[in-house]
């Protein structure tokens, strides 16, 4: 059976994940591991998802390697098309995932265009007193829904010593006073990355040739232009 | 209390360490996730040694940013030194464990030689039919003492469409027949990364700066020049 990333989050609603809880610790030896500091339930909710698909019917096929994005393609016959991601945070702390390096994303944009079009399917759990991650929230997204700038950047990055590592998510259920506006379209996303590469030292010199290089390419596998705002022009709209 | 790496490795060979067993899978929801396969294992055994380290009042510091390198600091006082990773892998399949993102590592060397120095702790652990997951080998090892060249390439390199990713380990263990040899010495492992430097269509331009850069970095810090040999003249050497 095949089911689209809308088909599939539609049907997880209406499955038990909501709700659905395991220990939040496993003893090794001596000492009792926290799945959540290990950074693991991400891993662990990729691995439940796939055992749902397989226990419903749904074709996927998972990638070949597991450490490269997307984590399933969910049209085995057109792998670039349906490109889904797995993620999972403490709903209770800030997205602590990351959506992909940087400089490996914007050189990978321009090979694959597609990979714009990649749902993220990210499911909030919470560390209960009682020692059990529950999962509370689920959502599904594009990759601009929930991403944003920050102060001296266009996108929300995590940068080390002056060099550019990953992006970052926002907090893009937060219903509180924010500063910055997750985008509110691919276009204005892409004007984001085109400043970001240009902003980069390591990606200035080459920021003219990526655009060019990544509006033939998308046009090539869509058949049609994108037309990208100047980052000056949108700003003001993400930045409050 | 102080311990360096070496310390460290030879306290944890007299500890309970090899034969440690845990549940090779958790229960959640209707469905077993196998640990191994959820790519897991690492991340727990980095956890338990953070808890061994407490234990038994040895200095560290985590890395605040826990998805950087390096995963321990046992010198608190001094960052760049006694710097310690740790891995994990399945001992009956090919050590299935990135080194790091090879662009990321060449440009990063650059500006902290001292990686160079980081001591890698590797656990092998087995699955075992009465599923557990059990540690049956450690290793202490030098970053060139587990990287190898491969066919087309002075190092393992994991390239997808054209693109290098992950530098990837050799198998430092194997007294089978190999083709390629483990590095003998960091010299001969920078010669490696040189080249692939130059080879890589994506940094070739910069490799004649990257590796001016990289001798008077590694000068500035330890006071002594690094003499590296040519990579054709020791190829010879890694490639039987």
């Amino acid at each position: 059976m095949n089911m689209n990333a809308e088909e599939l989050y539609a049907a997880l609603l209406k499955s038990d994940l909501i709700g659905l809880q395991f220990p939040a610790t496993i003893k090794v030896g001596a000492f009792n591991i926290n799945l959540d500091k290990a950074d693991v339930v991400g891993n662990i909710m990729q691995e439940w998802l796939e055992g749902w698909l397989k226990k419903n019917g749904v074709d996927y096929s998972p990638n070949p390697n597991s450490q490269m994005p997307p984590d399933f393609y969910l049209n085995p016959d057109n792998l670039k098309e349906d490109l889904l991601e797995v993620k999972a945070f403490n709903y209770k702390a800030t997205p602590g995932f990351d959506i992909a390096d940087f400089n490996a994303y914007q050189s990978e944009l321009i090979e694959k265009p597609y990979m714009l079009c990649s749902k993220y399917l990210i499911f909030g759990y919470v560390m209960q007193d009682d020692g059990y991650v529950v999962i509370k929230k689920m959502w599904l997204k594009n990759v601009w829904e929930i991403c944003r700038p920050m102060a001296n950047w266009p996108l929300n990055l995590q940068v080390k010593d002056k060099v550019v590592h990953k992006i970052r998510p926002g907090k893009w259920y937060s219903t509180g006073k924010t500063k910055f506006r997750q985008f509110e379209t691919m276009e204005d996303f892409i004007s984001a990355i085109y400043e970001t590469v240009y902003q980069n030292p390591k990606t200035r010199e080459e920021s003219g040739e990526w655009f060019s290089r990544f509006k033939a390419s998308y046009k090539k596998l869509y058949k049609k232009s994108i037309t990208v705002p100047r980052w000056s022009e949108i700003e003001g709209k993400y930045k409050l």
